[in-house]
Formats: structure tokens, C-alpha cells, sequence
């Protein structure tokens, strides 16, 4: 496996691949690797005959009160799991050789940004656009795997990707779960044990969400109405958003129907977690009965 | 020659030669060429093994008062003075090609677009910069050629490229004039035979201060003033701006030196014109004494 930390040696790297005639499949990541990590890896793997993730926890796309600094990181264990699962290339740059002196260009996407984590956390999808941009340039892949658990930013990047003309295939893939059901995510080691239970809120509530809909609700406002309901029973609890939204324009939708999904953010203690559920896929999650 | 109408025909085209290995060079414009256009393709030709040139009067660059409208275009005679400078081939798309509905993605380039003509034209680079990403990414070429007549534009390329990793070489050619020195436009059409002689007064300015300059004087202000004063001496003239700024950041210059350059936008009858100077560099054009 290969590191490549400047810009110029990943690109020359990228550039030899393509004059080779290989086709590059790209994962870009934070680090700090969970399951949920390894599954785009491991389907990465096999969508190109050369496999690049990279390791980058992006200043631009967190806000002056949240976690950059406090968010994990552990490169070696990530570069040992990567290793087993298959990767090429590791792209790992520094924050200097990304955002040099005079920095001043940013990508906008405006419509599907606007709501839910858009809303939430000003600025945070420009910084997830702009990066992305930038390791496209840089890995230049013909094939990039994103998981669904960040609905709204493969959503966002699907766009970006069209609108932009940029030449690359999109693969959006299931969030990968912890055997009770809780999507997996860096965050979760923030939790305590008391906490831990309490995240379980959040799919619990996505799978009554479903049922919901398979029983033949169709009005957005009472399945949110159960859904909040049964989050707030659970201590350490705030509900940041609970919407029902359409799947391209993350636009609110007054009817749950297989072109929405149901998004949750949930500040659990201090931690804020999301979760999602597209009406009409699946949800494979354990659901405690009488609750 | 070859005529690429739609994204998919060109990109295409620029994925097969790159994986031939050739060198591809790129020349976008607006169209209704003049020799300053045919310039460029002459130097695009000199450092490529494949010209391609984009016609496309682009919309999200012109303001809602500004004149995309009457903007001048002559496809059939653009095309016979391309394929006689030698280009391989034209993309030409639609509007609705390159902005399908729901489109929303925007390339913002923030400090460099500013002042001068992004002060003037408020949305223009932003435009700018968004039309030049997608065209980049649809003719995927290795080196691109810009004039110098647009100065502030090329440093929002180049600054754009810089930023967002964009694997492309960028070429700046200096401004082709008039026999009488006036800079080549295609709004030049625009000008009725006493505003074309009024056209003169910046060229002339230019040389005005040029001369300045190379007499010692460095002092932004006086040779602005003096600018000022020459080009408020011929008729139907009106200043948009006359500034002096540093070539790398376009921020308003105290003292004239070879980093620094001036830029005039000024209304003709009806007509806007800019033109500008880098201090130290060549301005070759007949300036009459005794005015």
C-alpha cells in the first residue's frame, strides 16, 4: 500500500493510473475507521482495478463551535485496516498543503444545502463541497463511494457531481449498523454507557417511522409527531431536527411517500448523532417490542 | 475540425485522447472572434496536440442589466476562423446543456473578485469561475490559454486552479490591439465612429501612465489623477473605475511598482471598455504628442 502526502505526488500517482488505461475507485474519509468505513472500502475495491481512500479531517466543513480539534484520530490503525481490506493508496495530506496562505475558493451547492444539516451547521456544506472538489482534482477517480448515513451530503455531492460536469460515478451506499441497530459513526466514541442506550433512539424511532409508512400513514406530520415523541422518552436527548424531506431536493414533504426520507439529528449528551430511513428500502435493525 | 454539441460527445472525445496520450489545449470564449481570440488559439495550437475551443455566451456572467442579450454572436463565420488558425475542434452547447433545471452549483473565488470589475459587476466572476470549472471538467484539457486584456479574470482562473487542485497549466497572453492601440473587444461593434475615437482615451491613458512610471514617479495617486484627467478630456467618456492594484491579491495599490497594475473600466456612449497595464511589462501603441 501507498502513501502519498503532497498533492503533486498523489495527482502524478493518479495520472500514470489513467495513461495505464485503470480505472480509480475513491473513498474519502475523516479517518478513525468504523465498519461502516471498511464497507465503502470493501466496495471500492471492487469498482476499480486501483483504490484510493483518503484521510483528511477538514477544517472547512466544521463550524467555530464544534468538534475539529477533539475530533479522533488514530492514522496508524486506520492505515493497518485499510491495509486488510484491500485499499491501494492512502491520500493523507496536511492542512498546509490543502488550505495554503491566500486560500479564497469555495463550491457552493445551494438548493439541497439549505435544510436540515445545511441549516443546522452554517457553511458546513461548502466545506464538504469544496474538499471534495479539491480530492477529485486531486485523485482524479472514475468511481467514488459515499455512505448513505450522510444522506443529504451524497445528495449534495450527486449534485455538485452533475452540475459541475466532473466526469466521476457516484455509488451511495446502506449505512452499516452496530448489531442493535445504532448507525456507525466516528462520533459514537464520545458517548458514555448511559448515552449509548439512549442513541439506540434514534434507529428505534427511523423503524417506527417505517412501520408508520407500511401500515399506510402517509401524513408527514404524524409519523414526526411518534417519532419525536418516542425519541424525547429516552434521557439525555435533544431533538436537532426530525424532517421528512423529498430525496432530490431535500425540499419538507407534507407526504411520506419512496421518493422522502425521514433525517434525524440528536444531541445525545453533547454528542450529536444523525440518522436516516428512504421510505420504501430496507431497515434492518432489532426493534424492542412495547416500546 | 470537429463540432461537440453536447457534455457527454466532448467529454468523450477528451477521455479517448487523453488515454491516447495526447496533450490537450483549450481556449474557451464567448465568440464573434477577433484577432485577439485567434491569438490565443494560435498559442493554444503551439502548446497542445489537440485545440479545443468553447463557444458559449455564458448567462450566469452577465447581470440582470448587462447585455447578454444583443451580446454579438456569428457562429458560421466564428467557425471558418477557427479551423483556418488551425483548431481541432469547437465545443458549441446550449444553455440548457450546461444549466439544466434544478441546476445550483456556484464556484466562488472570494478575495481576488473583489474589486474592480467584481465590484462593478456584482455575480460576474462568480459566473466566471462556475462556467470555467465545467468546462474544464467537460473538455478535460491539460493547458489553457487566457488574454491579459481580462487581467482580472486570469488571476480568478489561476487562483481557482491553484485552490481547487485542477491539474491544468494556464497561459496569460498579452492584449492584441488595434493598429491605433485600442484593445481588441467584441463589444467593440458596439461603438459609433466618434466613440470609437473616444475608445483611444485608454490605451493612451495606459501609456500615460506607463510613461509616469517610468519617469519615477510612484505615487498610485498622482498618475491616477493624471489618468483621470486625460480620459475625462474626450467626449462621451464616463469612469466605471481607474484603480492601481497588486497583480497577486487585486487590492487597491499606494505605490506603482512592477507588482502592481492599473485597470480602467470606462463607459463609451453606452459601451463599457476596460483595458489595464502591468507596470514594467510591454505597451507597445502609438501614442500622439502633445495631447
Amino acid at each position: 500500500m501507498e502513501i502519498f502526502n503532497t498533492v503533486k505526488d498523489m495527482q502524478d500517482k493518479a495520472n500514470r493510473l489513467r495513461e495505464q488505461g485503470k480505472r480509480i475507485a475513491f473513498v474519502p474519509t475523516m479517518g478513525y475507521f468504523h465498519e461502516g468505513h471498511l464497507d465503502l472500502m470493501r466496495e471500492g475495491r471492487k469498482r476499480g482495478d486501483y483504490l484510493v481512500i483518503s484521510i483528511f479531517v477538514n477544517p472547512t466543513q466544521f463550524g467555530p463551535a464544534e468538534d475539529l480539534d477533539k475530533y479522533p484520530r488514530d492514522f496508524e490503525r486506520d492505515r493497518t485496516l485499510a491495509e486488510e481490506v484491500g485499499v491501494d493508496a492512502i491520500f493523507f495530506p496536511d492542512n498546509e498543503g490543502m488550505y495554503p496562505p491566500r486560500y479564497q475558493t469555495y463550491v457552493d451547492v445551494e438548493g439541497v444545502t439549505k435544510n436540515l444539516c445545511g441549516a443546522a451547521r452554517q457553511g458546513h456544506f461548502r466545506g464538504v463541497a469544496t474538499v471534495c472538489t479539491k480530492l477529485f482534482n486531486i485523485v482524479k477517480p472514475h468511481v467514488t463511494v459515499f455512505g448513505k448515513k450522510d444522506f443529504q451530503q451524497l445528495v449534495t455531492i450527486r449534485t455538485m457531481i452533475r452540475d459541475l460536469n466532473m466526469d466521476i460515478d457516484v455509488i451511495g451506499m446502506p449505512t452499516t449498523r452496530e448489531h442493535d441497530g445504532l448507525a456507525m459513526s466516528s462520533r459514537n466514541v464520545y458517548l458514555s454507557e448511559e448515552e449509548r442506550e439512549s442513541a439506540l433512539s434514534l434507529s428505534r424511532s427511523l423503524f417506527l417511522a417505517k412501520k408508520m409508512f407500511e401500515a399506510g400513514e402517509t401524513d408527514a406530520g404524524k409519523v414526526l409527531a411518534e417519532v419525536t415523541r418516542y425519541i424525547e422518552s429516552y434521557p439525555h436527548t435533544r431533538i436537532d431536527y426530525a424532517k421528512i424531506s423529498c430525496v432530490d431536493t431535500i425540499e419538507e414533504a407534507q407526504h411520506v411517500g419512496v421518493d422522502t426520507f425521514i433525517a434525524l439529528a440528536v444531541k445525545v449528551g453533547k454528542t450529536r448523532l444523525i440518522d436516516n430511513h428512504v421510505f420504501g428500502e430496507v431497515l434492518d435493525i432489532p426493534y424492542p417490542e412495547g416500546r
